[in-house]
């Protein structure tokens, strides 16, 4: 499948110094946030404008425009539950670099993400939920197959669905993790493209574990075909694992400075 | 399989400081290594005492009863090319914590290392490898299927057979890895116990690098299904990525505090 793709999460609402950026439409925290994971390795970057529900057309078409014109046309996934911001954000996407993707469609209430990306000609992150967390794979993949049709039926290219088993939190659903990395396998062995947000993995755990563990499951979610994730790519030792991993899978070929390319 | 098993591989010939120990019946410079091992969590020893042709069998006798007198009967793994040191080693081996390990049959040449293990009810790794190293799975697997049998027709249980792909040095047989990680699943499938020497992924690599290349290395081999490996205990990033992996794959239970357990 090549190099392992990160997408770099730390453009996110989530946080209050984002949140307050995208409201005002500061450009000064957003581009200093992107620079600093893409200087890390990121590819691409998911932008979480939230909910936005009064004006997230507009906040998209900035952002998208703020990001594209100062890093090069860089590859966005479009992040949001408000449709009209994804389209907005769209409209005005400079393909350069290649096509944007669509954040998320699910099995449910969010299938229709799907026919966005569709008619948008966009990449879209299917998450294998239903209207909950998927119980076991038997569900996971039945997800899966839902998605995969619908998207085929609107004439996608089944490169360009990238399929979220959904990183489970450790701390609260151990016991389920290792069936969520044997649906990688599955999706892998189907010739998909996988993705989620790996942080998940160690939320809620102390904060010094969580670079830790996130690397630990990335290698193996990559030991099982992962093509792609949503990461926090100024974690060094994630990026470091997911370089190492790229190297013995025959991603990218050895160099003694395979971890500074 | 339950909670992967570390081999600590710093009781080696190979590091002339230990050899002059081994050579001169010194016990300082292997209790130092050895209880630095233990504390940082390998439950078994590694004792490679090189080819030993003199006086293996005195050596390996001393250091056995050396080891597990200090250390409460730790397991041993015995590591050499003189059977009689084996042999005699085992011969003074206290079972409390369970059989000593004989390192390492193959499929050729050392065929009867596994008669030897099979005669003093020992646990027996059995590299996978001919007169040279496999050149694919097709050979890896009729290696192991050669092993398999011979042990089984020994009498062994399959549960003391440890099955060893042999990690391929990755700076130079780069593209053959993958198969290698492919093999191990292969053995898990079978519910064949499996182990190897870990570090040689790495061997060639910068010293800075290689911590980062065995734990990446490490993750895989137990999405892969792999029960044990022969490490460096005291590479703390290695340590803390099997107790990760132990988590992720529900070897062990979560806790905040797992990392230092």
């Amino acid at each position: 499948m090549g190099k392992f793709i990160v997408i770099g999460e730390r453009l996110s609402a989530t946080a209050s110094s984002v949140n307050r950026a995208f409201a005002e439409m500061d450009p000064e925290p957003i581009l200093e946030r992107a620079s600093a994971q893409l200087k890390a390795g990121a590819v691409c970057l998911d932008v979480n404008i939230g909910p936005a529900e009064d004006n997230g057309p507009e906040i998209m078409k900035w952002v998208v425009r703020l990001l594209q014109d100062n890093f090069d046309n860089v590859p966005l996934s479009l992040d949001t539950s408000n449709k009209a911001a994804i389209e907005a954000g769209i409209s005005v996407y400079n393909r350069s670099r290649g096509k944007p993707i669509v954040n998320s469609a699910d099995a449910a209430g969010r299938l229709d993400y799907m026919d966005l990306a569709a008619a948008n000609d966009a990449i879209c992150i299917a998450l294998c939920n239903g209207d909950g967390i998927a119980r076991d794979n038997d569900e996971r993949m039945g997800y899966c197959q839902t998605l995969l049709e619908h998207g085929l039926e609107l004439g996608m290219s089944e490169d360009d669905i990238w399929f979220d088993p959904m990183f489970l939190v450790i701390k609260g659903m151990q016991d389920k993790v290792k069936e969520m990395l044997e649906c990688i396998h599955m999706f892998s062995e189907m010739g998909l493209h996988s993705t989620g947000g790996l942080s998940n993995s160690s939320n809620g755990m102390p904060k010094a574990i969580r670079p830790v563990m996130d690397s630990s499951m990335i290698a193996m979610a990559m030991m099982q075909g992962l093509t792609s994730a949503i990461v926090n790519p100024n974690n060094t030792r994630l990026m470091e694992t997911i370089k190492s991993c790229d190297i013995i899978l025959g991603n990218t070929l050895y160099a003694d400075s395979y971890l500074e390319l």
